[in-house]
């Protein structure tokens, strides 16, 4: 049966949660990969030292023994000092900054993206070379909003040139075209946004568990990102973007936005690059490109995948909650065979 | 307090359904309209004359005492005969078409949208009159659907210039256009397509409650729906497309399509149209256009609303089920009064 083997796998835009959904999720992650970029919109969010070596630590206890790391990012807030920056430095990879009320959890977020509003921070990162990661929607119009943040994302490209900006989750032709404008632009993007569009979300019946912000876009969008995926672009990076909720709060009205993919991400990717041809850019794409961008050396770890049915959970268990897959029920062509670390 | 009186409303696009929905949902819509025209798309669709007067016989059963006329409809196929046809054409009002699949219960329709496939049945509907109701969507990108359906509006209004054409349901810009370039084509729109986007649907969290086809599209959509509405332009009719699914089909995994607006319509057109200062204009909006395009007298019924608080009830209860309306449980400013007939 066919083969094939992905190396130190890095998922560098994550949400686990806390608590009992951390003990559920954090293991279905950190049992096939090697690290993650965590994100920090807990409630309230990760915005001091304490906050984050806690989070950090319950995180280390729920993956105890998995050979995983969880890089940890801040909270952004406009009036970080450098001394305290500086101090918290060595302890993240980079500070997440969210638009108030863009998604889940965010509302503490900026209230302006005005750059001079921005600057004290950004200045500070800038200087202590910490990376910025960009939750990159106006609050315009559900399918215009990414696209209208571009000018944002070029402008803070142009004011802090030393700034590493990673524009989160793209899921736009403008994005992907943007990458190659400015040197010091990154981007991550999800597994579910290589796969789907609108239609999947609203186009037949309307499918809660495909909801998520940025929403899918249409077509030629899912195209670019597909396309720069495929050829490993060596500045787009694998962020799963995976982001659990409870089962009742998705298939509810008033459904929370959020795809959870940990369960079925290698997975799929293989299934996805083999199709196209593409299997021998996969660990760029997954694990490489990641940590040139990031410059750290992953924990090593082999993931073999084998060309053999997986069926994937219809749900997963935890307390009296289930937190539902995408995919959930259906038969993946390649499963996970071993582990090696 | 204010008070505002519309005469003989009608609703020239609306889903009834059967049994005991028909039961519940028949009076909220006969006890305040004089009419309304009765979407054909049962399972199975009513496609003969027995089909179609038995249901006329059920709608009349459930709207007794009313005064209420149900215009009916027949499901379009491309092999009705010109005496099966000559024959109806007293019972019915119009015939409607669907693309086969396009929405709920429509798997019957026609399966292309080809003229000449269709033509058979146009030729005998235009030398009859019968005029021709249209759900005019491709099965495109969800968003681009009634766009790209354009090119077969015209087609058929160029080769069928006898034949009067309804575009049921228009969510664009480009149908409102439309409707000035053809002497022969007409349009529907419904209430919640003058209020909502698609933000209102996935814009903030996913609500079942507003996902329809077509979908609410953007603010520009929107503008110039509500815009042609509120200046009563004569080749346009209120059709409220309200379409109740039991609340189990609507908050689930993969959420029927419709908006329950039955109960509602009246109160929110006459709020809308007093914010805009058009209140002269409701009446042809939501009667007399009707009226003048199907050329028919609408039963005389006169109904008072009163600028005075009405909660919405949060859902209507029929044997084990529960329908939601669109508003429920909120405070509209109008209320009914009184209905003479």
């Amino acid at each position: 049966m066919q083969k094939f083997e992905i190396n130190s796998p890095l998922d560098m835009h994550l949400h686990l949660r806390d608590a009992d959904m951390l003990a559920l999720v954090g293991p279905l992650t950190s049992k096939s990969f090697s690290g993650a970029l965590i994100m920090p919109n807990l409630v309230p969010p990760v915005t001091t030292k304490e906050a984050l070596l806690s989070y950090k630590d319950r995180i280390n206890e729920a993956c105890k023994g998995d050979g995983f790391e969880p890089f940890m990012t801040l909270f952004f807030k406009n009036d970080y000092s450098y001394e305290f920056l500086e101090e918290i430095s060595e302890h993240i990879i980079g500070i997440k900054l969210y638009p108030a009320g863009i998604t889940t959890n965010s509302e503490t977020g900026v209230s302006s993206m005005d750059i001079e509003n921005l600057r004290p921070t950004l200045e500070n990162m800038s200087k202590l070379g910490i990376p910025l990661c960009v939750h990159g929607e106006t609050n315009g119009f559900v399918m215009d909003r990414e696209k209208e943040f571009m000018p944002i994302y070029e402008s803070l490209a142009q004011n802090f040139p030393n700034l590493k900006i990673i524009m989160e989750h793209i899921t736009t032709k403008d994005a992907v075209e943007l990458l190659d404008k400015y040197e010091n632009l990154y981007a991550t993007v999800t597994l579910h946004h290589l796969l789907i569009t609108l239609d999947d979300v609203a186009g037949g019946a309307l499918n809660p568990h495909l909801f998520c912000k940025p929403i899918a876009k249409r077509y030629e969008d899912r195209t670019a990102l597909l396309t720069a995926a495929l050829e490993a672009h060596p500045k787009l990076m694998f962020g799963s973007d995976s982001a659990p909720h409870p089962k009742h709060k998705k298939e509810c009205c008033g459904c929370a936005a959020g795809v959870f993919t940990a369960p079925i991400a290698l997975q799929v990717l293989t299934d996805l690059f083999e199709k196209h041809k593409k299997l021998e850019n996969l660990n760029a794409f997954v694990s490489l490109n990641a940590q040139k961008v990031y410059n750290f050396k992953a924990i090593d770890k082999k993931i073999t995948l084998i060309k053999k049915d997986f069926t994937v959970p219809a749900f997963y268990e935890y307390k009296n909650e289930t937190v539902v897959p995408m995919y959930a029920g259906e038969i993946l062509p390649w499963s996970i065979e071993s582990i090696e670390k």
